[in-house]
């Protein structure tokens, strides 16, 4: 099962004018800046109050984050949850009929190992599973 | 300031078949069900962690979640700050620039004072600020 909510990804055109209105909105400073390569991002992160936001602009045209831009417009792209073990979390609901995007953990932001679900059988909701690197 | 992310909400086209399927992904049931006639909703609330994930069903052809679902398809649909003082923080966001759907606070489900920032300038996020009714 599923520990909490770790974070909320936010798609974004413009990192540096998102920091800035977060910052206002939340009454905290971005904490971190981190570049994934392998997903064509760089990532911003809030910590509020157990949660994280992650906003997240694309670095190149082939980005995940810039196609979903592209068709959605800037605003919610994930929600990730946090858990203990995600090879045992990815067999689980894999058996409950989830569709994994990520069948193996990969690397993602903030030291963390990843897996997507297929939004389309979790009601359009694009979900992380993330565990953290010990 | 915002406290911390209260809860998540997502719009689904059937609120029983979306029960079942965040029970197994949460590996939690929904705690309650709850009928907002104001906003034309049925909702159902799980806890994960210190936050709730909020399913929200249109329950009439003119409930903003009704036309959340024609306009953009099943998916999150906003996220819910808590804060201690809803007042404070609308006159707090208004003087930093941000947009408020409502100026005044209405009562929202699950014994909440509740306010929409308007998504068109918090990158299209759908921002509610709620408070607890004491």
């Amino acid at each position: 099962m599923v520990n909490k909510i770790e974070h909320i990804g936010i798609a974004v055109k413009n990192i540096d004018d998102a920091n800035i209105l977060f910052e206002k909105l939340l009454g905290v400073s971005s904490y971190k800046s981190e570049a994934v390569e392998s997903e064509g991002v760089v990532t911003s992160f809030f910590q509020t109050g157990a949660n994280k936001i992650e906003l997240l602009m694309a670095t190149n045209p082939e980005s995940p984050i810039a196609k979903f831009l592209e068709k959605k417009g800037e605003g919610i792209h994930h929600i990730a949850f946090d858990v203990d073990d995600i090879v045992v979390e990815i067999e689980r609901l894999k058996k409950e009929g989830f569709l994994l995007i990520n069948e193996v953990p990969k690397k993602g932001a903030d030291n963390k190992l990843v897996a997507f679900l297929h939004p389309k059988n979790t009601n359009g909701v694009l979900v992380e599973l993330c565990q953290e690197i010990k």
